[in-house]
């Protein structure tokens, strides 16, 4: 069995092993200050002896700055976020900071959330904030993914305007004209930017676009899409679907299964993101993918930057473009 | 822009706001001590004011015990963990505990990152460890999913010798003799007790099984599904295989499309965990799903439980069954 917290061996029982004094102890562990080189030497002997262990979180606190910065995620449950949770774990870890993470998908929570993250004296915090959530003051923040804070907020943002724009380009290109498009909570910065791509790219033409809101479960996938094919006849059913989340696609892909439909002879498809298996649907779903890892390396570097320069970042609204990836699906 | 961190305000500021000294103004804050009603409302104010947050992390320290645990994977871009980090995250928020995830795939990797973590004076540590990985010491530690650090660690894992022989069992049901297992690292104790869950099923009986070792990922699930497909005549292919990972499955799914192969038709498919995904292909893959909400909530339990008795576990070995979920893919 480990030996429990309590038991942990501290610097004074270090320094009388060695039989030196305190400051000694602590010189030599840290390098901090002179101290002959055979006395340092037992001064590690005995820490290493005794399995010591150096308290550098008690160390940040004397500098007034730990290394740990808050990832604040509306769901942790989300295969979405896993890719980007990846590289900002890497790059925080590569810089010496250690990742706290946590998750609510309520404004409350998230808040209570925040303030609990700088009441443990994160450094920094990387968010992905709900709609309504509140900005912490005095501590460096970045919005990721959603700007719901505000414009006063830097933030890291996928172009979702100009995807959805290029996707529903796509999808007009391959002659569909009667086009659905099934979105999230309509009240959220991703989906006002993803319409705003949609209606972009069909304005001025013959196109006919319908927006559905629901949010990103499968079971807002499943009743959305029924709705779409319960509430035609033949000629209102859409000839195309833009799927803006794989949680959605997921409930879209079932009822289409249900049915024996398949795409893009029955329906033409098109999604957003890129799980491994929408290569393995059908001919291959097409599909506009975030660049989630560029995005969690310039949010680690924007927060970071904060952190050391004290200062707000000289580029506070990053918006990166992500890839369409043509497959089958339309 | 948010203000930065050393703008926060301090106790001190907060006592000379409020015309107090500093202990008054701890102990209002605190409710440690007596104090005037009027006084603490005076702090309060001042506080509020201020926009104050306390030091939790300070007060932590100096009882000499934090309220963070370390989380320690081998891959967090790895979807399999998302359940199970969702829920560790729940419950240790419940208890109000923090979270600090870190992930390596290499044991020297791991064994510095959970060195870190000790130097941070978390509290606990749920590792989900490699193989090689080194003990901890001084520090409770629960190892969840893979026993790689030992008979002496506590750990919660899902029965998957049980899981994988009912598995096994079941495709023999379905009249299959020749199965071939698709597996992650040989060394591995989840790999070990995955074929020999599989063993005790087909021993004494007429099929014929072969275990094919790889890493998890879909590229390995790929390159051993090609070498029993092209390595055998049609007389010495497997009529089925038991796939032990989503992203092995994966790169399964995606030799059998691109050679136009179907399941259970030309080749019966049983697989492990249980991504949104296995219900969307063909038939519906059957599958052995661990459960891991389950999982994170006993190791959370067993991990605070020892933080705070101070005691190991009184159950140190927790094997908890998972559930097979039948479709059409056998």
């Amino acid at each position: 069995m480990p030996r429990q917290q309590s038991s942990r061996p501290s610097l004074k029982a270090v320094a009388e092993r060695a039989g030196v004094g305190y400051g000694t102890a602590s010189r030599s562990l840290s390098g901090s200050g002179p101290v002959a080189p055979e006395t340092r030497q037992r001064v590690l002997d005995a820490a290493e002896a005794l399995g010591y262990v150096p308290n550098m979180l008690g160390r940040a606190l004397r500098r007034q700055r730990t290394t740990f910065i808050g990832l604040v995620l509306p769901d942790l449950g989300n295969e979405y976020y896993t890719e980007a949770l990846d590289t900002i774990h890497h790059a925080l870890a590569a810089a010496g900071y250690q990742m706290i993470t946590v998750a609510d998908a309520t404004a409350t929570g998230q808040d209570a959330l925040v303030s609990s993250l700088a009441q443990q004296q994160v450094a920094g915090i990387i968010q992905v904030p709900v709609v309504g959530a509140s900005v912490v003051t005095g501590l460096p923040v970045v919005q990721f993914n959603r700007s719901e804070l505000g414009a006063g907020v830097p933030c890291v943002l996928c172009d979702d305007e100009d995807g959805f724009r290029r996707l529903a380009e796509l999808v007009m290109h391959h002659g569909y004209r009667d086009i659905a498009v099934l979105l999230g909570d309509s009240a959220m910065s991703t989906t006002v930017a993803r319409a705003a791509g949609v209606q972009g790219a069909v304005s001025g033409t013959d196109a006919r676009v319908r927006y559905c809101y629901g949010s990103y479960t499968a079971d807002s996938g499943r009743e959305m899409m029924e709705e779409l094919l319960n509430a035609s006849d033949g000629s209102e059913r859409p000839d195309a679907v833009i799927v803006a989340s794989p949680r959605l696609m997921a409930g879209v892909a079932a009822v289409l299964g249900a049915r024996e439909m398949s795409f893009p002879g029955d329906i033409a498809v098109a999604a957003f993101d890129d799980p491994e298996w929408y290569r393995l649907l059908g001919p291959g779903i097409t599909t506009f993918d975030a660049p989630q890892r560029q995005m969690g390396r310039a949010a680690v570097a924007m927060v970071l930057d904060m952190i050391e320069s004290g200062e707000p970042p000289s580029n506070p609204v990053q918006v990166i473009p992500g890839s369409v990836r043509e497959r089958g699906s339309l």
